[in-house]
């Protein structure tokens, strides 16, 4: 006889979501009511940039992308860490769920590396190998009804904060929370899911493959920007989360039920 | 046969260490290095302030205390929740303690109530009644090995935060974990102890109990200042902590070895 692992919920949160208080009132209302074990992870918003540029920091850009130097680290640690991450917890507590939120240092969760400079040097920027997720601590909260809402900042062991991104930290805990649960992995954001035409909400592809992520690839119809979720998408998959689905915040519950969302499958 | 509980240390430290990186890294070396279940609970700093005033936020005061309004809380939320308390996480980290950064929001460790307005209102304030905290879900992360850090912020369950003094979060936590542990209570701060002259450190009292307590506060000797921290002492005492010590914050060893700061004791 198998036992079966219990079921266990990632969602992915981003920035625009967070920046608007009622829909993320309502995606948090779906989050609470979803009756399983289960992780939140947010981005940062348009709130860590208009603190930033109060404090006076100048957003560094090399070849259009954003460098994270040290007084960057600071305002996101603050304002991803702090003020995002808490308003998040004590949001969900008046849901009753029992939320609790960490950075990647609390209880040594998200060891990661800082990149390795080669043509740019992205600053306090972290990577997070596979083993980097420490599903020990994070899978002793969770089989005490603990709900972790985790900011997308790592740490590298030595005192030092890393900026990782949001996706790869929900595909990382996800992956390894397979050890210990059969997991669900939903990245939400403000569109339905991967859309064939980026100006048709309507146009939603319900399932991708593997072939036919490089059908669509070659086709040139997916939008670029969709392309790294996507492969984050299929990373979870072939390491093993059950089920990973692109799709609206909001639509979380559909998205629960199969009715919602791009669902993506590797092989 | 009594089994005795296992001992456990809550440190408080405050402001003035927070803003003096060499002091603070000496004082976490100490606290790191103390052999036993233990909470770090610390206060604001200078640097809340001071990014607050960056943010254009003017200091609301009325009859000489601080208000709380708002923009302060969010403020708070962000510093005390986000940037302070995330890199005393990250340095312990780095001291191979592992470390774990919650508000009262966090684990819905401590709930609190709005201070009533009376003839003043303190704004988003919060008093912590002797239920409000939960040793259960501090206990779990105690026997898991990790080391509660925490914020000076309650919450008031409904999604507020609260601003609340960390002595006062410090004396609560510790009297809660009476149930589980044999505590020792040590509030940390920039004087070698209570004194009977402010300006001489040597002149430290080493130990007050009841009737000392009352000769001394109506002999004037000590400075008005410290009432508030010898009452919470009293309190922790009265209430089960085993061990309450008022002491310099870089002398955490000696005071675990019994030589150094004010031992209080109710009776």
């Amino acid at each position: 006889m198998t036992l079966q692992k219990p079921g266990l919920l990632v969602l992915k949160i981003g920035g625009n979501i967070l920046d608007d208080p009622a829909q993320l009132t309502a995606c948090l209302k779906q989050f609470a009511a979803a009756d399983m074990a289960k992780v939140l992870v947010h981005g940062g918003g348009k709130i860590a940039t208009a603190i930033g540029n109060k404090l006076g920091l100048k957003p560094n850009y090399i070849h259009g992308r954003r460098i994270t130097d040290a007084a960057t680290l600071e305002v996101v640690t603050m304002v991803y860490g702090g003020l995002i991450n808490k308003q998040l917890v004590a949001a969900l507590q008046a849901l009753h769920t029992n939320a609790i939120g960490l950075t990647g240092a609390d209880g040594n969760l998200i060891i990661a590396t800082k990149r390795p400079v080669a043509e740019i040097d992205y600053g306090y920027v972290g990577d997070v190998a596979p083993t980097g997720v420490n599903a020990a601590t994070l899978s002793i909260l969770l089989q005490n009804n603990l709900v972790p809402v985790v900011a997308p900042l790592t740490h590298d062991g030595n005192g030092n904060f890393l900026n990782t991104n949001a996706d790869t930290i929900a595909t990382e805990i996800a992956c390894a929370l397979t050890e210990f649960f059969c997991v669900q992995l939903v990245y939400g954001f403000e569109k339905n899911g991967v859309l064939l035409n980026v100006d048709d909400d309507q146009s939603i592809v319900p399932y991708i493959d593997s072939p036919g992520y490089a059908e669509l690839k070659s086709s040139g119809k997916i939008f670029a920007g969709m392309l790294p979720k996507i492969d984050n998408a299929m990373a979870a998959s072939k390491r093993g989360v059950q089920k990973v689905v692109i799709g609206h915040a909001l639509s979380l519950c559909n998205i629960l039920q199969n009715t919602a969302g791009t669902s993506v499958t590797y092989g």
